[in-house]
């Protein structure tokens, strides 16, 4: 059975967990109804189905090559980006000024949610063009707007994202890029680049690389650094590729997986640059960006789980050892969980969205406070998912899922990487206990006081979920006062084990809502008690080791660790 | 920094945690002195640090092929086996009667620990002739034994298990294979096998292959089956290889992983076998043998642990973003705990090896006792924690991890077969909640009486660690009773979670015996304490999820599984 895009899923989600509704109450988003969701999903999940999903093992078998200095992509995938593009699902939440539909980010998530599960690698190119729209939509000046934004919507041009040097990863503000003004209001962008997904190809007609650099009297660190839009074809006076700028591919990486997708060393050697939001303002552009592309890549990982989930259903269904293998308890374990872990992250991940969208929409603090909270949960905990579920699911398939041809191993491989690019699951996890508890824990407190009343709204109806989803988040809560008071080594120590507890709780909480709004019995009920009863416990072993802090790790040396 | 064998590690294991005392104590392993441990992991890690290590990319890069029906190895291996060979190193334990060195399992567990870590893929052929060895020892007739035992044990012929065929996975009683008598007390076996690892090679001048396959009149099922010696050539009346069999290599899976160990498809087509041990009696003697192979395999897994643990630990000292990353937190944590898991999981592994020399030269049914409980244990828990760690190797790599030319992925692809083949984890959780409690939980019970008594004696001196164990395995004893009162299914429903609150437990009875011996201040006690706080508290949740039972997950119907 081939990949089908979980389109029922969604709707269910976007209906009654976390609903929609409030986005198309709102003025800006009037039009996202309950019909324009389910045209959009149905349309889309044609495209996954019926063009990507066939083309997946295409792009593990035939990497994107650099052939003459030129990025080849994997067999199919042309003819398949042109009708992403063709199809304006780039552009979803792009401004409609602009070329793009106008719709929420919410559906837009949706949809790359369904075209992860179906072609990671490609679509991982759309992703980060919206994610520059994002940047300029925010930072860009209007005639950089005017002339790219529309082209970026319409996917007849990509973007791309340069951060990352050989020496400057998580340490962005390490770069040596240089920016030399030219006295004409551009730039002479020089560097070398290092990660830079899709960094060329022949999908589109031009390639818009945004390139972090300092000016020449750049501070050193993060504060000194600017942005710059650095075209392959710098456009001519027409809006389109002119002559070709100063940059290229030096060379494509090996990696264990994605092999769809380019991922290049670049060279700029004096390219042309258009200065973005000013000098020294890259790294507030860059986070735009950044955060856009962290929700997207926990969805990343969801898709690719929701893959290895229906990949391993199947199996488990046509596998006969003495019965059916999905009769047999522990199969049939693993498969309730993956498909659990699925609907938490997914939902935990639409949630982030529709926040997003509503402090857009209403420009409202608490909203926006709320989204910045659930991205590093969402980006963590989706790829999390999207390793454990495709984990799992090779072991479904026991030594079939060793052997390459039967596609179990590719979504293993591929989703790998999700957990460390946009900011390793490390990186989310201090961002959620440093940045995002800066506000005192406010956004966190307000969120779990939430979860804490609806789980005792719901003790009447399903007293069991209800109470044992209260008492987590109530240790959450009294865990996370504790966390305030420790120092910022501490908390970072644990960070990453209270990451995963809060999104247990999140996935909880979610899961409630799916088992009252589906009622007693019913699938999403049952789905809801596998989650809270089996999987919601690793909360308090989670929290355990967050409070741990970080003593009992120096006190190990370096030395010690070498022994 | 290349790879170095733990010697110093294993040494203290071997000494303080799971002593070889009580091995040397015995008549027959009298010369399995501290001097003779010694000798024999320092002889052996050069082998593995200096020839082993140095190819194990190379297996990885240039799979074993198949050429004119012969199988190729990877270049620089069958120069490396002859070392292997050459060393003794095949045959460590087998009796010396038969050419081996006599010694105790247990070292040749370490070595085999040692040797993993160095090239798994290469390391697996000498594990499957060590199996074959336990099993000729125990079923074989005395002819066959003097035959074939010295060749194996020199490392001259090589040894192959043959189960598996497509039908008949872990349900091996399907399988089709027959085995029909020629009248001169040998037989034709013809039939097909699948995942045969080193089905052939060009690194021994025969391969012999252990084959379960039914007689004419052998019954439906398991009880129907009996195991036969095919031998690629068949020996001449000197024992030499001779006239070739009839059988051959059909093709090679490729593989996520373990590139440089060929794994065949296998066709017997009327080929010559010799009975092992009685018709009908295949199923003991393959017991025997993959027994063997589970607690080697285990090894496996630790030993690419403590690959992946050391290539991450370099890359930490030497990465530097703001400050050389090992001095971050969250990836002090993950070395941390990484050592730590590689710990628990190496003494568990000897723990059970330990009994397994025990049982033998003592004749003691609770060593025997002790050792089937551990092997299940031992299996699983390594080869998680090989995951695990691997995992965190590429997370502290960072997107270098992703890069196959840094070697961080060779590991997580290599070792993820090690928890599927010899019977998948699943199977293993299964057959310690099963066939291993079967003495209402008698080996269980003796053994968590030792770890609470040893912690209840280790309360003065180091109270927290102490409490803490004493309270888990109290908790897993309380838990371990309820399960012997639920039914099968229900059991089965939370195997794989019970054999990791097993697992914990015991990982941290280990670790607070190494903190004791080391004592306060030591490294060994700071690792424990690692361990203990902030991993063995995951035993609860485990726990609570191995309580669960069936009826939550066949609640969830196959088709709401589809949904």
């Amino acid at each position: 059975m081939p990949y089908r895009s979980p389109v029922a899923e969604l709707r269910f989600i976007l209906d009654k967990v976390v609903p929609m509704e409030s986005l198309s109450a709102t003025e800006k988003f009037a039009e996202a109804t309950g019909e324009t969701v389910e045209a959009i999903l149905t349309e889309a999940a044609k495209l996954c189905d019926e063009v990507m999903a066939p083309l997946l093992r295409n792009g593990d078998l035939h990497p994107a090559k650099l052939e003459n200095g030129v990025v080849r992509s994997s067999p199919g995938f042309k003819e398949a980006y042109e009708q992403i593009a063709e199809g304006g699902w780039v552009g979803i939440a792009a401004p409609e000024e602009f070329g793009g539909m106008g719709l929420p980010l919410t559906l837009s998530i949706a949809v790359n949610d369904m075209m992860s599960g179906a072609n990671l690698a490609l679509q991982l190119n759309p992703l980060l063009t919206q994610g520059q729209l994002d940047a300029l939509e925010h930072h860009a000046s209007d005639e950089i707007k005017a002339l790219y934004m529309p082209k970026l919507a319409s996917g007849v041009w990509s973007g791309t994202m340069n951060l990352t040097e050989p020496q400057a990863g998580s340490d962005v503000g390490a770069l040596r890029s240089k920016a030399e003004p030219l006295g004409d209001g551009t730039y002479a962008v020089t560097g070398q680049k290092i990660f830079i997904s899709w960094g060329d190809s022949d999908l589109t007609e031009n390639v818009c690389h945004l390139v972090l650099a300092r000016l020449p009297d750049g501070a050193p660190g993060t504060k000194g650094i600017s942005l710059f839009m650095v075209p392959k074809y710098i456009p001519d006076e027409n809006g389109n590729p002119g002559v070709a700028n100063s940059l290229k591919v030096v060379s494509l990486e090996h990696k264990m997986g994605l092999h769809g997708s380019p991922t290049c060393v670049m060279s700029f050697e004096g390219a042309k640059g258009w200065m973005i939001d000013g000098p020294n303002k890259g790294m507030a552009a860059m986070f735009t960006m950044m955060n856009n592309a962290r929700l997207n890549v926990g969805v990343q990982g969801i898709g690719v789980a929701e893959g290895a989930y229906q990949k391993a259903l199947e199996y488990a269904r046509d596998r006969v050892q003495f019965k059916p293998i999905i009769e047999h308890a522990d199969v049939r374990r693993m498969l309730a969980e993956m498909k659990a872990e699925v609907f938490a992250a997914r939902s935990i991940a639409l949630a982030c969205a529709v926040s997003i969208d509503l402090g857009h929409a209403l420009k409202d603090a608490h909203w926006a406070a709320r989204a910045a909270l659930l991205t590093p949960i969402a980006k963590a905990y989706g790829t999390d998912v999207g390793m454990w579920v495709s984990d799992q699911g090779i072991q479904v398939h026991g030594g079939m899922g060793f052997i390459e041809e039967t596609g179990a191993a590719q979504f293993y491989r591929d989703v790998r990487v999700t957990a460390i690019y946009e900011g390793t699951n490390g990186i989310q996890s201090m961002d959620l206990v440093g940045r995002k508890m800066m506000d005192e824990g406010k956004a966190a407190f307000r969120l779990l006081q939430e979860v804490e009343d609806e789980a005792k709204a719901a003790r009447e109806t399903m007293p069991d979920l209800a109470e044992a989803v209260w008492e987590a988040a109530e240790s959450l809560r009294e865990h996370t006062e504790f966390l305030l008071g420790q120092d910022i080594q501490d908390r970072f120590a644990g960070s990453v084990a209270y990451l995963r507890a809060f999104a247990r709780v999140l996935g909880a909480h979610y899961h409630l809502r799916a088992a009252l709004a589906g009622g007693e019995g019913s699938a999403y009920a049952k789905l809801a008690a596998v989650y809270i009863k089996r999987l919601l416990p690793q909360y308090a072993a989670a929290l355990a080791e967050a409070k741990e802090g970080a003593a009992g790790l120096y006190a190990l040396s370096a030395e010690d660790l070498g022994l």
